[in-house]
């Protein structure tokens, strides 16, 4: 759960930080720009904030920040009906991605999350900078995160319905709550 | 036809173009991006520059530059096989869009190419600028053009098989024949 002002805070925040990497985004989406707390009221530590700009029924095109220090939880885009699963093109905009798939073992400039150290299994190691890009298969578990400076960057994917998406951590909630301020 | 200096040069003016627009691409990317002359052989009146980032076997996203007064020429996405045609779905970056499409007949910014106005059918006008964004069902009709400035754009769709595009000019040829230079 977040709160009114926390959500308001946090897109606030967003939005200046993909201004800052040179997208030109309009106010409304500003506004809409979606803060995700994963049902686990610790947002600072595990979100993500995300702008949709593109949602047809078959791709979607997303601006995602992560806050400095912000983690987004080890996820997979499962098959849904006859989707095979989401096919997603992660891009970086600006800052450093430290971007996490299955693989051998290579962990070394990220960090694990406290206390949740069994919720981020997957360890091969992806640095990655403005202008590099990964490409996953649908199904594949991934999860990533930013250091000092925060993240911006793009999601490039066939459909997506994020309530469908599976997370390692049986405590998250995809849909996040916000309280009405006291 | 294009010279390998024509193309050279127009791959230099699109990566400075696309840089200016804030939009970090790496140098691989720069050199590899498409110089289209929709085989006319007059490519700064009708043609545009493709830079690729994302195809997959279901989506594709490009950054679409157009040099100042150029004209990308009307043309649609059809049906292939069991695909419906793609669907796109166009974000302006930099510059002013002039973009037409199937309606009412409010043609009024734009010019259309002389000598070849019967190849220019659609006569609705967008007026689109930075951060403006219009989709567009598979088989509608469009075209685009750039005024002074020219455009930086995006197109995020399902699927591009560009060979497959149809155009309203029977002359047009989807794949640019480059030449050594004498």
């Amino acid at each position: 759960m977040i709160t009114r002002k926390q959500q308001e805070q946090a897109r606030r925040r967003a939005a200046e930080m993909i201004r800052a990497a040179g997208i030109h985004i309009t106010d409304i989406e500003a506004n809409r720009t979606e803060v995700v707390d994963f049902g686990l009221s610790r947002l600072e530590h595990e979100g993500v904030q995300v702008l949709t700009l593109v949602q047809t029924e078959r791709i979607s095109v997303k601006v995602l920040a992560l806050f400095p220090n912000q983690t987004e939880p080890e996820h997979w885009h499962p098959p849904v009906g006859s989707d095979p699963g989401k096919e997603e093109t992660v891009r970086v905009i600006s800052g450093t991605l430290y971007f996490y798939v299955p693989g051998e073992n290579t962990f070394k400039e990220g960090f694990l999350v406290k206390g949740k150290e069994h919720c981020y299994t997957m360890r091969h190691e992806l640095v990655m900078r403005p202008g590099d890009q990964v490409t996953l298969a649908p199904g594949v578990r991934h999860w990533f995160q930013a250091r000092e400076e925060g993240v911006v960057m793009y999601s490039f994917s066939t459909i997506a319905r994020d309530v469908m998406d599976r997370f390692t951590d049986k405590d998250i909630v995809r849909t996040t709550r916000v309280a009405d301020d006291k």
